[in-house]
């Protein structure tokens, strides 16, 4: 079963990463250096665990994962988006990112926060244009768009930046952080998956199921996140550890102290798990979230 | 007539300023800046010239414009979130929009980002839930949202943009400085007018029409800009007056002087004004055109 999960993630991975190419804006001609910006950030995406989701979840529920490939982009775009803000000066300044240097490190501020909204923006052109690209359905497209414009925003992802700008210094309690992690990592896995769903035809209760799936595994990943922070190597991360400590930020290790922490990831993938089990053909992400727990970076 | 339009041009601005109203996300609660600063810098909107022509641009094409007010309203929210952008210190570094602190000097810089990108993407939420909202056609919605994301990313404002920066401090001969002008300001009044044919179900000679016309309105309009830099004064414009000069910015005023800019502004007026023509009832256009040559701020 692992090698066969592994042959699967890769030929995903190798899908995503080809459809990426194929529909970013091309490199060259003149003021290049937006579009260098775009595709330097999104090629830095490692596993593309994101678009995975949405292809696996269109698969399953009986949908051909090839006509959500662009959905399945438009998520990852809009997650380096994020990325690449959250990065900036005024933001969590940080000067890494998956071991290179940060979007405005490499091409400057006004660049980065450019190809930031030039990601974000190409995300729903993706979308609204799958109809034309893999014939997808245009009603379900619209759907998918819906979706994910209400995760990313302000009462999704960029709602919890807000809450986690305005938190800090401050002492979180568990169901603040929880919330905040919610937002700012669950919704976007939430709206990885729900896409999936809505791209095959799913109905109502798979789409909950899809959802409440991406809910517990965001809190775990979030939750493995923050013990690599204390236990992982700057080379495995690719980014300084330490720095929620350094920074004074409240994580669910510095809340309840590493063991039980790691506990809590736990019983978020479990309950993620359960979920799946209500699905059919869960093997492949059952593979997937146990991989998520028990990564090194 | 004068009286008419006004009234006409009245009660679109009312429709308009109170469906945006009903839309955005309420404020109140906790972690409310955000939202705060999102109706702060939408409300600063002034006459809503991009929602109107969505709207007339629905209604001349047959269309009820009813229909297509989420999709008006998705057009100026996205243009706020440009603004908002284009004022951070990393761009522009304008203190002052339209007489009021501009969003970061009210929000603070990392507030001003978040809801600019939650602008962003609320326009395209907007679109997504218009067949909810107002029972607009799905189908068209889906195009309209393809277009807005086409005429606001790289290829079109955010390219412009790009462009403007890039070209800071050098010397540049007209045709380039028309092509950012085409994306940084026609490109978005192009979406304007487009998406109101495309809710109306226009063929694509309307459409065609709709986008010649705006792109000329849009070389007017910023032509107009530049000279009011140069003629208008701080109160009427609501920011400093001579700021592309003390910038060393190359406008159209620079390259060719006040007079010829002048006549410049009335050329693509007129081939604005002439592009009407083709269209059926074009009266509240053709006022409206005319009034954008000859205001004072």
């Amino acid at each position: 079963m692992r090698n066969e999960f592994q042959a699967w993630q890769e030929a995903y991975l190798a899908q995503i990463n080809a459809a990426l190419e194929e529909y970013l804006p091309a490199e060259g001609g003149s003021f290049n250096a937006i579009r260098r910006a775009m595709r330097y950030s999104v090629s830095a995406g490692g596993k593309r665990i994101r678009p995975t989701l949405t292809l696996e979840f269109c698969r399953i529920f009986g949908g051909d994962p090839v006509s959500a490939l662009p959905v399945a982009c438009a998520v990852e775009c809009l997650h380096t988006y994020s990325l690449i803000h959250d990065d900036l000066p005024c933001m969590d300044d940080d000067d890494f990112r998956r071991g290179r240097p940060s979007c405005h490190k490499e091409f400057g501020e006004a660049e980065a926060l450019l190809a930031g909204d030039a990601l974000l923006t190409f995300a729903f052109e993706l979308i609204a244009s799958a109809p034309e690209r893999t014939s997808a359905d245009p009603l379900r497209c619209l759907k998918a768009s819906r979706i994910l414009a209400e995760k990313a925003g302000v009462l999704g992802m960029v709602g919890g930046q807000v809450m986690d700008l305005e938190t800090e210094g401050t002492s979180l309690d568990a169901q603040t952080l929880t919330e905040i992690h919610r937002l700012k990592t669950s919704a976007l896995l939430e709206a990885a998956c729900l896409c999936g769903a809505v791209m095959a035809g799913a109905d109502e209760a798979g789409c909950q199921c899809a959802e409440k799936y991406a809910r517990n595994l965001g809190l775990a990943f979030q939750t493995v996140d923050d013990i690599l922070d204390v236990t992982s190597t700057s080379e495995e991360l690719g980014k300084p550890v330490g720095s929620d400590a350094e920074n004074q930020k409240v994580t669910f290790v510095s809340l309840y102290g590493l063991e039980k922490a790691k506990e809590l990831a736990e019983q978020t993938t479990r309950a993620a798990a359960e979920t799946l089990a209500l699905l059919p053909e869960q093997g492949f992400l059952l593979e997937l979230t146990e991989q998520l727990l028990s990564r090194r970076s």
